[in-house]
């Protein structure tokens, strides 16, 4: 199993002497743990016998509608009625995949796409069909041509999941004007766009672009505050169309009761009482700091013929090795270098992304950074110095792929 | 929608001046809140990074540790390995029907059921087929009636679901000699059983009986905090057999991918600092006199013909009236009159219960609870005056249905 595999990979990349450039974790570090334990405290003092209690199904109406305020940055209006707060936008997602999808219903997702929709996915049975990006995120035309090869077979895909801004893992956003023609194109397909922002409000350069749901009311809007305040909460939410969100609250009641009333407490009154958006430009200062230092890394030290992007915001660079590089099967030979990243196949609910792996820089230091980039280019040297001396891609893969795929450096 | 009922219902019945006999809350007014902060900040201070981060899918290990030692006091000996934490045990019973349950499988379960647990069935298309109960529980003979009436159409049911102590809604518990053979019945017939026990150390005069998990490892067990901590947390957890844990580790990360850190390193430290033993032992004070003097005044008020339960621990009785009287056509007049309970069907999934309902003791002062049951006293001799005047059930029972379910305070 790919979850399993990753576990094993992240138990091995989390020992200090490995920089890892894998795990998707915010720093947090950047906040100052006073001023959350005055909130704590607050919540407590004010709103103890509250907080300590079951909720509503639909999450706290205060914090749905701070909620609101917070989604206004990106061009959008919604009402809090239509704002249900769930464990992470990850729960949001599962439900609204559990009311929409049954097993062998067709769902389109960028390629690649994020590691935990493909899992929601598989457990619901439902098929990834994956829709081509470039620089400027999905592709319009790729969009057009996924749906009518489907409609020959057919089949009408559900649901076309995807990630706008500073996309994971692929670290590119969806221009502007691309935006009312990929909705457009699902409109008239009948599609459900759902849109999974958790990096929006995190860019380095410029103001947020305008979400999707900003264009489209009939746009299922996945936020959370584990980028832009803190994960341990697990506080996301979903802003859905009025009949999607009847559903979604009763799916939710189903699946937790309630979302955790303190975490609510403790993120609504975090808004309520300390700079927030003043917190965001400084993750976006210490995340702008980072990838610079990786991007001037891989200038420096990744070997010709290595492409990869530049992510104007988020925590992500996806970048694709020389054709005949398996990025997994290097994967051990990595952490035996004391570095980690993610397999590109990850990524991708058809096998696809070998020669690929994304970096994360959201984590380690600049100077930690650069030096996980000057051991990764080490072995990817070593493994491009392997295909040459072998003569090509299928003569070496094959031995290769018949090594341990968990990082076993006892062995490896 | 059910759901949507109880909450119109939730909705009235929160009013200040309605007592409600309704809702299941626990009554954390007994927490002492100052010992409540001073884990919240230790929390913060000690392990502030890490319980702001993302954490295990499976749950903190220490936690899991710990929970353990709580399983220990009802004579569960597991390992922490095999304890997945969710999001309340909510969550834990979403994850496990998802693993077990394909559409139109059947659950086994008591008769009447909780509700949250008919909904997460409901929500899976699994059927639930009903098992009888006495004072002493899940009756075996009935149990094996309803297998061997299954199995001669050819099915087999996927699960049995049982509360076996202080049983939510019907307020007994499994009798102790009981228990070795409904997991023999089980056992031979090939049927999983799932143990949802949330109230087992609310007992008001004994030890707690061994759990069934404690007689057999085979069983999945469903443990909470939100009864003898605090529900808003929401730290629950699901104790497995080892082939189910990894399922089920692989369930609940594509579910929420990890349950809140901040809440599972709270519930850790205040087990590690606070006399929690002590703190159940005040809330088993608090909800003995509480049921004390729901039975004091259900002896002194209900009419001849009404029939009730007499828990020994927990938060429910359970109360059957006369044939004829239709308690959820009543509930709109109960409201009215400043009381409200929720009705036998919502325990129900195939439309039984219209004679019963549930009253809770756990949230309102002894004086509410009894001005409550005289005030639903008084409804109850209206209605068996109009059932007695109309001259039986089928003639007074249409006109009631015909009037609007949902509660209606300007109308009724």
């Amino acid at each position: 199993m790919l979850a399993s595999e990753i576990r094993a990979l992240f138990a091995v990349a989390s020992r200090p002497e490995v920089v890892s450039l894998a795990g998707g974790m915010p720093n947090i570090a950047g906040l100052p743990l006073d001023a959350v334990g005055d909130v704590l405290a607050k919540v407590l003092a004010d709103r103890g016998q509250v907080a300590l209690q079951y909720g509503s199904g639909q999450g706290d109406p205060a914090l749905r509608e701070q909620i609101c305020d917070v989604m206004a940055l990106e061009g959008i209006r919604a009402h809090a009625d239509d704002v249900v707060i769930t464990v992470g936008s990850q729960q949001g997602l599962d439900l609204v995949t559990r009311i929409f999808c049954d097993p062998g219903d067709v769902v389109l997702a960028e390629a690649p796409s994020y590691v935990g929709a493909l899992s929601v996915f598989r457990s619901y049975q439902a098929e990834v069909v994956h829709v081509a990006m470039d620089d400027d995120g999905l592709r319009p035309d790729d969009l057009r041509a996924a749906i009518g090869q489907l409609e020959q077979g057919l089949r009408r895909p559900k649901l076309l999941y995807t990630v706008p801004n500073f996309h994971n893992p692929a670290g590119v956003s969806m221009a502007r004007e691309r935006r009312a023609e990929v909705l457009e194109i699902c409109q008239a397909a009948g599609v459900i766009v759902i849109e999974d922002n958790p990096y929006g409000l995190l860019g380095f350069d410029a103001e947020p672009t305008p979400a999707l749901r900003s264009l489209d009311d009939g746009v299922i809007y996945l936020g959370s505050f584990s980028k832009t305040f803190a994960p341990g909460f697990r506080v996301g939410w979903v802003t859905a169309p009025h009949g999607v969100r009847d559903k979604l609250v009763l799916a939710a009641e189903a699946s937790v009761l309630c979302p955790p009333t303190f975490s609510q407490l403790a993120v609504s009154t975090y808004l309520a009482t300390e700079p927030w958006q003043q917190q965001i430009k400084s993750f976006q200062e210490m995340y702008r700091e980072r990838r610079d230092a990786l991007l001037t890394a891989l200038d420096d030290m990744f070997p010709p013929g290595a492409v990869w992007t530049r992510p104007a915001g988020g925590f992500y660079v996806w970048a694709t090795m020389p054709a005949g590089l398996d990025t997994k099967a290097m994967l051990p030979r990595a952490v035996t270098a004391r570095v980690a990243y993610v397999p590109g196949t990850a990524f991708y609910a058809d096998g696809s992304g070998a020669s690929s792996l994304r970096l994360s820089y959201c984590y380690p230091t600049p100077e930690r950074i650069r030096e996980g980039v000057r051991r990764l280019a080490d072995v990817i040297a070593g493994e491009l110095d392997l295909l040459e001396t072998f003569g090509g891609p299928d003569r070496v893969r094959r031995p290769m792929r018949a090594r341990p795929q968990a990082p076993a450096p006892d062995t490896a």
